[in-house]
């Protein structure tokens, strides 16, 4: 059994006797080890395919962090080459799809990918497992629908994702049988997770922040909650919908465990809205680039404002590559050593 | 007097025979008749600083899309131009600062703008409120401190502003003295942009949503409480804090008298926050993606939503340029003809 099961535990809603904590993207740039482990790949798409060396990034927080869970390095842009959109990741452009979604007929080529088309993801989740020796739980995730269909139909980052919202608004159906496809995807891939050694899963919808809420509801929310219902059975689930302040509580009634929360949120209004779910988050992801001092004041205040009951500790969004691993470190200490 | 002083009565909170309407960006691509008057300039920064070409488009909606409002056509960047920091705007790119602010040495050698630097908005606003011919009233604007500040520091667009909020975290005195010295200089282009004839003042935080609210309340909602306090003796002000979702109800107690909002919000959330004051917005600018009956049954539903006093119809945010002209039109002909 697991040697550090907290995150577990906090997701189920038991007590626990400290805060648990993770990052996300930590096992990322942010570490000169993950810098040096990645020098090893041709590219992006070759690093995130060889599980060697996804294990070796995965683990490098624990040892180097301390922190309390895994998450398994890869990529949410997987499932969409999976399902016949192969992408590129071009370096400080970021990811870019030669083709991409644009009438039914694209849609009607793509297949339901499973498990077997994401075999590189479930070797390295084994691998990854073993490796941990049970010191702490591992995180599987995916992108969430929506967040998966942006890029499908943009074919690339973006500010306002305005050619992903203009195919909800003009082609309604298509974009239901599009989402559809992808959650069918995404749920065999995440039973596979769990079948190689996933303990909990984490949805990211990345790009849920440029949905008004009815069309947050109505094209994104619906399939997170299909996802919810596959999942929970299994393992528990987190849902993080980055920028959709407003929809706090309507999540908190799917079948997930855990409420991932963005740095604009405050934690009593989180708290008010969430049904007593499990909330992750929220620091500010700059917070780190502060002295040490400030970090530790803010984190405790933090920590003090969503209390130690039902509450996994960590950033409202992603480390960024240039903060200092020392300042991550900081962070990460000061939720192990706080009493409250 | 005015012909047309509808969005002037919704902003001071009086009765109007029906619901006022303008758009962000309005003047600007979306219209054919804006891309040919650009032309005649030999780039962007040209074409703002040229009074008579600023006029023409800041018209041209009036005649074209039967707003109730013009707003002057010019750029939140003129204010750092004037204060010492050139920028150029490069196609499909964005802004970007050759130099940018890093010490307090960098600070310091800021003027502090008034008026005469800025004398080519002046002489565009006094010669458009000319043209109008008292048909509608005319908008001035400027972007709120903080975003201005963002743009001063990390010297282009970006989706995090990480380095703006770097500095914040790292040099919270020299941040507000930047912020200061914006906040000086943008009193003065206001009060020059009102001698000149602007009937109602918008001010954009454009990048609000970037800071977690402790630091908007510090580093942006101080400042844009100054520039209400300046500006409000004199005409009505209207403050635009996108996605500061959680920030309506600390806007509504300042000296301003219209709440902007981006499409992320409800507008009975906005009503229960916002102490009467008059609201603006809130379609998705994606909406006008759609067809004509999908417009007109979605703007009538925020405009029931609304009700039709305290409000003033717009969208959430900036039109976006590919959008067909006839579906812009369409949009405020459905406003205008809408009975509740």
């Amino acid at each position: 059994m697991l040697k550090n099961d907290l995150v577990l535990r906090a997701a189920r809603g038991e007590t626990t006797e400290r805060i648990p904590v993770w990052l996300m993207r930590q096992a990322g740039r942010v570490l000169p080890e993950y810098r040096a482990t990645r020098a090893k790949a041709k590219g992006f798409i070759e690093f995130v395919k060889s599980p060697d060396l996804a294990c070796e990034v995965s683990i490098q927080p624990i040892d180097i962090l301390g922190v309390d869970a895994a998450i398994i390095f890869s990529d949410i842009l997987v499932i969409p080459e999976a399902m016949g959109l192969p992408y590129q990741m071009i370096e400080s452009k970021g990811p870019w799809f030669e083709k991409t979604i644009q009438t039914k007929n694209d849609i009607d080529e793509l297949i339901i990918a499973d498990e077997n088309d994401l075999h590189y993801v479930m070797k390295a989740i084994s691998l990854t497992k073993k490796q941990l020796d049970n010191r702490v739980p591992l995180i599987g995730f995916a992108g969430a629908p929506w967040t998966i269909f942006a890029y499908m139909i943009e074919g690339s980052g973006s500010k306002t994702f305005s050619k992903a919202k203009q195919f909800l608004y003009t082609q309604p159906e298509f974009s239901h049988l599009l989402l559809e496809k992808i959650t069918l995807s995404t749920i065999n891939y995440l039973k596979g997770q769990i079948k190689s050694g996933a303990d909990l899963i984490q949805l990211f919808d990345s790009w849920a922040g440029v949905l008004a809420p009815e069309q947050f509801y109505e094209f994104s929310l619906k399939y997170i909650s299909k996802i919810c219902d596959a999942v929970q059975p299994l393992v528990p689930i987190t849902v993080f919908a980055k920028d959709a302040h407003y929809a706090i509580n309507k999540i908190s009634k799917l079948n997930c465990n855990v409420i991932g929360l963005d740095w604009t949120i405050h934690p009593a209004t989180a708290r008010e809205q969430a049904n007593e779910k499990t909330l992750q988050g929220n620091a500010d992801p700059c917070l780190l680039y502060a002295d040490k001092k400030t970090i530790k004041t803010e984190t405790e205040k933090m920590l003090r404002a969503f209390g130690n009951k039902n509450y996994i500790a960590n950033l409202g969004h992603g480390l960024y590559p240039d903060i200092e691993k020392e300042k991550v470190k900081f962070f990460v200490e000061c939720v192990k050593e706080f009493k409250s």
